[in-house]
């Protein structure tokens, strides 16, 4: 795929570090971004992230062949349909939110019939966010998740495909409700996780400095718990009921374990805790 | 303090790590090591860990002036008893165990007259074990706890605390109670719930291949999950009344965030993961 000009919407550390890439890749001739925030804008022209940049969709996607929105998982559809109304013939457009079924269910009941979507899901967050923490190598040998339905043209998937190959992912494809389902598990109760974890430990009062000592595990936590709060806020209301459903398999597990303690069961709770170290294993294959 | 020779029973990552600073801060003539397995006190000996070594506790603290137990938590009150029954006049026992108020009650209560008990921690575990994992600059900066009752006699305790210092640690005083209290919380629940979580995730079935995709958040999980499980196990039932309360607090905070997504909170949801980001900040300083 040869592009003259791909649009970026929304120049946070994906968006920005997908810009980038593209970039430097010299698979696009132009890279433009469309930010709300100007000073993300200045900066991505100084830094060569991005060729020009608006704070109007409308002047961004101006004759652009394929639209990238990169903004929280809510505000996705909402975009969609504006870049709808003003996107010329064949356009494809795509994201990379957190959240698919909700997104691809919404974006394709209203899409016109001569654009195309392609849902997205690059697994490249850290615990930076903003354009200033964009790095050109974000992606590469990372995955990508594609999540097409009966209704995607094969050619946008391609083409999407494409993009992210360029800047050094490996792409998958998945269908949108299973795409939740994992990521509901591996990524959104480990948040929630993290998240309640820090504040359970944050209400003792007494001692009053026992956050002094996080050394002894909790500081692994803050990692992932400290990641933007109304990103996740977001993520965690759209994949509502997958996350509930992690939620719920989750205290399963751990009042087993809370049983084994109660019950001074030293067997069964070591048998318990070994089963992680032989998952752990499977996971560094 | 000047000491002619100190013996550390049980040559795993601390026992390991804590001998070899100890050879190189050159504050003690003489470094012995004692543990089961005789390929770790040879691979000790041969890495300049320890000066000598020996897999019988009356061989190895003859003529200490301190002997440190380094062993798993379940086994130290029983080595405790052992060492006393030959170590002679005015010999420092101390120990490392991740829990204090069962460990010191145990030894205070069957201690001989002539000897000296002072219960230690050092904040210093990592994911790793074993003496191969040894590093003699582990303790450097990190904080070691101890514990000392109203039964301790101050030069005993001086004479622990000079030997952590001599390894670069910052020493603190807590009470055996706060400390499993603080520990319960910051170390032995992020513990629980990281084995839980994990747990959780391979339980389920649909898809089968779950884990591949552990990059978006759970792999952060591992290295705190991966710890030896008969380690942990004999923590969480030796620190069992404060694990079962955080675990309790811990699952008050899950179940506020649980509600918020049920109803479709989204201000209490976001307000809910914002108190993280602020104890996140007064957790760095």
């Amino acid at each position: 795929m040869n592009l003259s000009k791909i649009t970026i919407i929304g120049l946070g550390l994906i968006g920005g570090s997908l810009a980038w890439g593209l970039k430097k890749s010299g698979c696009v001739r132009q890279v433009v971004g469309v930010d709300l925030d100007e000073r993300a804008i200045d900066y991505a022209i100084q830094e060569g992230i991005i060729d020009g940049g608006s704070k109007e969709i409308e002047k961004g996607v101006d004759r652009s062949q394929v639209v990238v929105i990169a903004t929280h998982v809510g505000l996705i559809p909402g975009i969609v349909k504006s870049v709808s109304s003003i996107a010329s013939d064949g356009t494809i457009i795509t994201d990379v939110g957190s959240v698919k079924g909700k997104i691809v269910e919404e974006v394709e009941r209203s899409l016109p019939s001569h654009l195309h979507f392609v849902g997205g899901h690059p697994i490249a967050g850290t615990e930076r966010s903003g354009v200033w923490a964009a790095d050109f190598g974000l992606f590469q040998g990372k995955r990508c998740i594609l999540t097409p339905t009966s209704k995607t043209d094969s050619e946008a998937l391609g083409g999407v495909k494409s993009i992210w190959e360029a800047v050094g992912a490996h792409v998958f494809t998945m269908d949108a409700g299973t795409h939740d389902r994992v990521f509901g598990f591996v990524s959104h109760l480990p948040h929630v996780v993290a998240y309640a974890l820090i504040n359970a430990v944050a209400s003792v009062r007494q001692p009053d400095n026992i956050l002094d000592f996080a050394g002894g595990g909790l500081r692994d936590y803050t990692r992932i718990g400290a990641s933007s709060p109304d990103m996740w806020s977001d993520i965690f209301l759209a994949n509502r009921e997958n996350t509930l459903e992690a939620i719920r398999e989750f205290k399963r597990a751990l009042e087993k374990i809370e049983d084994f303690i109660k019950a001074g069961n030293a067997d069964g709770l070591e048998e318990e805790l070994r089963r992680v170290v032989n998952i752990k294993n499977r996971m560094s294959k």
